[in-house]
């Protein structure tokens, strides 16, 4: 008789933004003329940049074409992106990066989620708390956090790293040592950065304990200080203790057409094993690549046309994490966030639990926003709005804010 | 310190198809003037139809344009898509699939191998012998079929069903119970099919021995017999223990484009466990969508125009199927498949070993196809051809086999 994997049943309640979805759903039902701003989910809201929809018109008319149609796809991905992404996103920044060391994907949230394929079971895990919930919940599935307390809402195998606003949302080095180090930079859902020398610690840290540090480096486009790193691998010794992770989602708005990388250097080993080549299996086993339509608009996100579109699109969203930022600030709330992110984390109200300052932005201001606790136990009492709307939305969502 | 997942290491040799195309890599650069012939890798070659076309450059379009952009998908995949496959796939055929019970994915390949993560690691394995690589290697990843004997070619917890010649490539009943059992119908790679009476034996089987069946129907598009189903849930009981896995890349030529689905019934559970909730989890969790513009190209399958566009590409494949398995059988080789299945599955001449005939080929004829060793030792003496290429390229490839 079959049975199921148990640690499926371990996860308590859903994954975060499906309750999110399914509560403003909800609620859009009982309230069918709420005019509802949404700032949860951290989806993009502007249209594919004009380069980029140029360059896939053109990929689909080679599909239709026999002389120019694309079947499956190279194991890796295709070499004119994975180049591209070399030069422009490594080369360009000093990093020594190959192109066969760059992995194309449907997206850094499957990355995010499949990675820990790559460990034993008995790794000990270490997330910075709030955190993005795939790594948690990735890793529950494959059996490394033990089991849930709903009292303390803790892992009882997981190592947390408060990121607060007592330490400057830095965690300190965790006081037991872990093996596989998550770290999120610029942070999801803290909308906070490190420093290159921060960043330059984690590494030596790593190399010193010989951990692996699974580097979240989705948001990096959204870097304006010149002190804080793009990729870990500006960082010296990254190349034998990391593996960074990328996504053309919140670049370029590709959400909803799914292209992401995953970088795993060659010099990442581990007992003689390479886990660039663990990596190459996995994709040559239970994938197939990303589209090649898609592929080519990941392309053109580096064309100079594309390129300039995509970081108006950036500069856009940021205008807004700025004037949300500063109208929260100056209506007396602590927020965080906002300068090298398009997230806004700010300290919920007179105390108020996260979930209940959701319920109350919803009910009273039809704004929707993603509770801090459904990152961590240290998320509770803040709460995440994000700078994806547009920018009259985000002017709307501060003046019924105000009025509350 | 980190360690890795040892399971991988116990996989022997690299991934089938990734062999191949190095190899043919390797003869083509010593041969650069060679004409060589795929027909290996199962690998389309038609463009994609003028319906679907249309319906990708409108899709990109909206992409383009703020009012009718998208951005991620729903977590099951989009109502549009999923009712289309409900109603033309499973209603159609008098199957009852409610589109909730329907998961839209990047392709068949990533569901064959994500899907074993549903089952726990003690579960015993079967599978038809010769079979289709993923369903082996993800459960050797799953650290669920023990150690790899190279002398036998055989893994020492894995269940193999013979499907050869000798019994007309419908296996016996596993002497052992097995918990998972997977079936490709119409078969990767042998070409061959299963009548409804004997898929039914199979779902009996399985209700009555508590196993889960994962069923593979990428091909169903290639059935011509009336008396082979298109989805085991023409069975009775089906709904009780099967998992149904389905595919656009050979229906509608999408093997660039990425897109498949897997059905989960809300019957299937196992000591209260819904296995569609679990699937769902893991959607939510690991996986972020097929691309809204694959998804509206997979909706223009199901449309009048590229319904009947797509019929008559698989027409023209199995055209080329007919005409390469009777050339074959009239050169004197056994020759199975190619009635319901663009694949044919030949006996090696004179006791070839399976990879001696794929080097003879390739040097020879310039003709590449699968080694049939490749699929599981039951394969061995036997050699895969695909009517994926050109009618022009299959009489070519006869001529040459003719002139050995």
């Amino acid at each position: 008789m079959f049975t199921v994997n148990a640690n499926y049943q371990k996860l308590p309640g859903s994954y975060l933004f499906s309750t999110v979805a399914k509560k403003v759903a909800a609620y859009q039902k009982e309230n069918p003329d709420a005019d509802i701003i949404r700032l949860g989910i951290g989806d993009v809201t502007q249209p594919i940049a004009p380069a980029i929809i140029s360059a896939l018109h053109k990929a689909v008319d080679e599909m239709g074409n026999a002389e120019t149609f694309h079947g499956y796809a190279p194991d890796l991905g295709y070499e004119f992106l994975r180049e591209a992404i070399r030069k422009n996103d490594y080369e360009a920044r000093g990093c020594d990066i190959a192109a066969d060391e760059i992995f194309i994907s449907d997206g850094a949230k499957s990355d995010s989620g499949n990675i820990q394929e790559l460990f034993s079971e008995d790794n000990i895990v270490a997330v910075t708390d709030p955190v993005y919930p795939v790594y948690v919940d990735s890793n529950v599935m494959g059996g490394r956090l033990g089991t849930f307390d709903p009292k303390s809402e803790k892992w009882s195998e997981l190592i947390y790293m408060p990121s607060v606003a007592e330490n400057n949302f830095v965690p300190d080095f965790p006081e037991k040592t872990p093996d596989i180090i998550y770290l999120c930079i610029p942070n999801n859902p803290t909308g906070t950065s490190m420093t290159k020398d921060e960043v330059q610690g984690w590494v030596d840290y790593a190399n010193r304990n010989g951990c692996v540090i699974i580097y979240d480096a989705a948001y990096e486009a959204y870097i304006t200080e010149d002190n804080v790193p793009h990729s870990i691998y500006e960082c010296d010794g990254a190349r034998e203790c990391a593996i960074e992770i990328r996504s053309f989602s919140k670049k370029a708005g590709f959400t909803g057409l799914r292209l992401g990388f995953t970088v795993v250097p060659k010099d990442l080993k581990q007992g003689g094993v390479s886990l660039r080549d663990m990596w190459a299996r996995r994709h040559g086993t239970k994938f197939n690549g990303a589209p090649y339509i898609v592929q080519r608009a990941g392309e053109a996100v580096y064309s100079p046309e594309g390129s300039a579109q995509v970081s108006a699109q950036v500069a856009s969203y940021m205008k807004n994490a700025h004037a949300i930022k500063d109208g929260l600030s100056d209506l007396g709330y602590n927020a965080y966030g906002g300068v090298n992110s398009p997230y806004i984390w700010l300290k919920t109200p007179n105390g108020m639990s996260s979930w209940d300052f959701f319920d109350f932005l919803l009910e009273k201001a039809n704004i929707v926003g993603t509770p801090g606790s459904g990152f961590g136990p240290s998320g509770e009492g803040y709460f995440r709005l994000t700078a994806f709307g547009t920018y009259e939305n985000s002017i709307r969502a501060l003046e019924r804010i105000k009025n509350l």
